[in-house]
């Protein structure tokens, strides 16, 4: 390790849990209230886990497959059987059609459990939700220490601050750990390179707050913008790197994320800046070839014509922006060809599309 | 004329002029307040013109163009000397950089202006302020007639209606006629073509909600996005042509437009959609080579941070996104380059951006 930069945890100011269990239950931090209020839940049935992720009181890919996960320990409490077990995963299963992690999660419970007495399941189902929330925090150090070198090597040919740009929010609040886009970022500053982050505020439902605020209260510089303004500051050479976080990432690299993802990576192709899809294996799904295969979630009119803010007392409000009734398309997510994509950040390195299969053989079913 | 559709006005249902001469100054419409309240404001002076245009209660490039003619009358009522004159077109010529229709209107009146005595000046003032504004309602009106042409054309190879995606407010609201990229779908919608456009919300300040507004005033179909969506729905085969507006268009057709133009101009070609520039040839700048001679308007942080909207009393309130202070950049327009761009739509036809400047001699100066 001579000459190489000294490694170690980066140090993150977290201010509250994402997830942890609590008795028989999980208590979440309700993201629908952020960034105006640091609100947590508690939740002790699996309707309400269920809810939780439909609603986007938990969001984030990484994030919901760990929630999912204590949702299953949480069915299982009070009535361990195998019906129990698989009317959990359904119905967890049913909640968001496009973040591949709760499936890979959900089928990781299941195979783990069903082989297992009604006895043994209920502690077993809470240990092996601790194991996913465990490992998911290590693979987003993985993804940070990878990921840095990134911004480290981009922050030599620079005088300023190397200038991320991100999409929505891939930070700590969308997973068990660190993140996935922001991992790289976090663990730069954390080991001392100047990195400044450009915030796509990601309309409709203004994510890129969320990210801001993580920013602002782990002491990164960070710069909102509109999700408009991305493509003027990647042609005016404004942006040094692109990375974004993924909800589904088919055989071939074609990514799954939030809706707007693909206009920034054609913007970044197309002034030639690099482009990066920070994610843990278990955002990739190999039984979808492409990006064909991968369901877009449409999601309801009112998240594009309603906005939440403070108003001037500082209170928490929802102002209508369109009349109801108005109509609207709103999907979620977009698909970003994997041409686009400059390589992968993930637990185990930086890996070209073409690579992404044999990088991880055992996702292959 | 044998066998081609029938030719005549559009009729559109146009709820209030956007500006008209009212005494000694100019009554226009208050576009801040618009969806959510039609408020006119009277006008009186030079600075109260100029700052309307600068806070964009006047807003789209011809309509800019034409309010600062009028501007130029109302200056010289009092004080018609050359002074007033030069004066009054130097406040007018600084409110905003990018839209050169307000160059173009100034610069006309300061040359029909200059020679005459002080004592013809108002009149003549007044009168060139109507012929702009008049003009530029034939030249919407000829836009629409060019454009429909294109709607009607797709009309024929689909059962639904034509599909047609806009960005920010090139309609009624943006000029003194029945606008540039919404006239051939007023016009194609008149003379019986099923369309429907989609309307793309423009934020950071939300100019899609005023086409939408436009639209459902004048009963034509149309579904509101977050800009994100654009590049989804192109990519998916649910928009049959793109029209947008402009602000300034390079002698090479590179093209000034509201920000995030460029984004669904990347979409739109990798999607193999069409991509339409509606503008008259006043938003013509051939003075600049191409686009980087173009300077890029930077607006101020509230505008990112503050959303105008509706609260559930139904009262029109700002409400705070992102916290005071905050770091912003708010561009308002981007740079599409010309080869993205299929064909202008202009008062003189179909024109293909090679082609431009040999099709407007007289813009070459």
């Amino acid at each position: 390790m001579e000459g190489a930069a000294p490694r170690g945890k980066p140090t993150l100011k977290r201010p509250v849990e994402t997830v942890r269990r609590e008795r028989d239950g999980i208590t979440i931090l309700d993201q629908t209230a952020l960034p105006y209020r640091t609100l947590t839940r508690h939740l002790a049935s699996v309707e309400a886990v269920a809810e939780a992720i439909r609603s986007m009181q938990v969001r984030g890919a990484p994030l919901i497959g760990a929630t999912a996960a204590f949702g299953v320990a949480i069915a299982l409490v009070s009535r361990p059987t195998t019906e129990a077990l698989d009317a959990a995963v359904d119905l967890l299963g049913r909640t968001r059609p496009t973040a591949v992690n709760l499936h890979w999660a959900l089928n990781r419970m299941r195979e783990h459990l069903i082989g297992l007495s009604d006895a043994d399941r209920p502690t077993a189902a809470w240990c092996e939700a601790e194991a996913i929330a465990a490992e998911d925090a290590a693979t987003c150090e993985a993804i940070g220490e990878h990921g840095r070198v990134i911004v480290e090597q981009l922050s030599h040919q620079r005088s300023g601050p190397v200038r991320v740009l991100t999409h929505c929010n891939a930070g700590w609040l969308a997973t068990c750990g660190i993140g996935t886009a922001l991992a790289p970022v976090f663990a730069a500053h954390a080991h001392g390179a100047r990195v400044e982050v450009i915030v796509s505020e990601t309309r409709p439902r203004n994510q890129g707050l969320l990210t801001a605020w993580e920013l602002r209260e782990a002491g990164v510089p960070h710069i909102l913008i509109a999700d408009n303004a991305a493509g003027y500051l990647l042609a005016t050479g404004k942006a040094d790197a692109v990375i974004v976080g993924a909800d589904r990432i088919a055989a071939n690299g074609d990514t799954a994320n939030k809706v707007g993802t693909w206009l920034k990576a054609l913007a970044a192709h197309a002034a030639g800046v690099p482009f990066y899809v920070a994610a843990p294996s278990s955002t990739m799904d190999f039984s979808c070839p492409d990006g064909a295969g991968i369901t877009i979630e449409a999601r309801a009119a009112e998240e594009v014509c309603l906005v939440r803010g403070l108003d001037a007392a500082g209170e928490v409000v929802d102002v209508r922006l369109a009349p109801e009734g108005a109509r609207v398309v709103n999907p979620a997510f977009d698909i970003t060809p994997a041409h686009l994509v400059t390589a992968f950040i993930t637990e185990r390195g930086l890996i070209a599309p073409p690579a992404l299969a044999e990088a991880f053989p055992e996702r292959i079913r």
